[in-house]
């Protein structure tokens, strides 16, 4: 059954590239929503072709997007979209942003995919199987200090005054901490190039398809509690490579 | 005589990018220098690289680099050589770091390449020339009002105090903020895709070759009081697409 969702996802995957592709470094509209996040015609326009093919391909799962809303959100299954992760970065030229598709059964996501478009970089993940990138597995690299992790997260704003206090804890005791990045850190982070993420005020669209790349490639993402990511996450996420890291980051986050 | 210069400096960044491509999510040592900064066998093998070409080519020029030091530093044409721009961004497997080569005479830069290895992007601006993306005239894009203006810099932590509550300012009043990026952020400025990039704590070697490219393509690169950026610059850095930003942003900085 997963296998036949793993198809499914590639096709979606493959379809919101080719929505995104003819805007990169292109002259668009950028409108900022409610939350003064921006949104572009590629963020729709890759939401749009992704639901048209669930729409006809998986008529009973349901679907969260962040562009155009949820429909049948009661179902078990359900599709959690975010067309365009790292907008600001899209809208920059940075090749860096993603397309985060994910499967979630019973509340807890079964397959994600981060797709990079531009560069050509798929990795996906789902329950019972590998993580692979372009087809080849990807593995965590192993990182049992906080004095020898090499850090990153988005943004400084992301966090709330009490999160930004946590994660200065953190990254002080860090080797190294890298901002910018969006849903690119989580996948290099998969690839064993990155040792910690940390992020917070994440809705489920950032985070569901993260988790199945994280777990399938040997890596443990929670939320700051330790506890596994579902539906009814609180938005604050910390994904390790080595499993070693997870309390000593999680002490410094929480004070 | 520059256009022998230009032929020149794209055979260094050949060189550059020849060495580094091999180490590129590879596994590798990572040291950490006095300045806290990181440096890997990627950054001083393309350092080697280019040096051993100028050494050869121009031996009486003299030569700045970050990794291998200072030669003949009282000549009035200097070359000015950072191998990895954004090594933190290199270590993490991000494809946008860069490779900055600049050539300053009497004091001023008059030619600087950004190249980043992995996507195939080379930035090139001279004195007299248009900067050119892979060949193509890149050209920055009007932006008159803060409020409108995409921002970016590499990390919070890469300002002093005071300087992190000037661009705390300035990044109130931009319409956005992004973080990351090093050398990349100018070269996508310069290709009109950012309006504003401010920086503080820059090296001769980080900012040199910045400045030919983002003027030649119509910005404008100074100092945080609005001084043109010399050998002896500060290491405070604004660049913005449209002139007409410049000193709006520049009293938000300063206060």
């Amino acid at each position: 059954m997963i296998d036949a969702d793993i198809a499914l996802a590639h096709r979606l995957a493959d379809a919101a590239g080719a929505a995104i592709r003819p805007y990169f470094r292109a002259r668009f509209e950028i409108e900022t929503k409610d939350d003064a996040s921006p949104v572009t015609q590629a963020d729709r326009a890759a939401e749009a072709a992704i639901r048209a093919i669930l729409e006809d391909e998986r008529p009973a799962d349901g679907i969260i997007g962040e562009e155009y809303g949820n429909a049948r959100e009661g179902a078990d299954r359900l599709w959690v979209l975010d067309p365009i992760d790292g907008t600001r970065s899209f809208i920059a030229g940075r090749p860096i942003f993603g397309t985060l598709i994910a499967l979630i059964e019973g509340g807890v996501p079964v397959l994600g995919v981060i797709d990079q478009p531009i560069s050509g970089e798929r990795w996906i993940g789902a329950t019972g199987h590998p993580t692979l990138l372009n087809g080849v597995p990807a593995s965590t690299r192993a990182c049992a200090r906080i004095a020898d992790a090499h850090l990153a997260t988005t943004g400084p704003r992301l966090f709330t005054d009490v999160e930004k206090a946590g994660f200065d804890r953190l990254s002080d005791a860090a080797r190294d901490t890298l901002w910018g990045g969006d849903c690119y850190n989580y996948a290099l982070l998969a690839s064993g190039h990155l040792d910690c993420v940390v992020e917070g005020g994440l809705k489920l669209y950032d985070l569901a398809a993260l988790v199945p790349v994280v777990e399938g490639a040997g890596g443990v993402m929670r939320d700051w509690q330790g506890q596994p990511l579902t539906r009814d996450s609180d938005g604050q996420v910390i994904a390790v490579g080595d499993a070693a890291l997870l309390d000593a980051a999680r002490s410094l986050l929480i004070g």
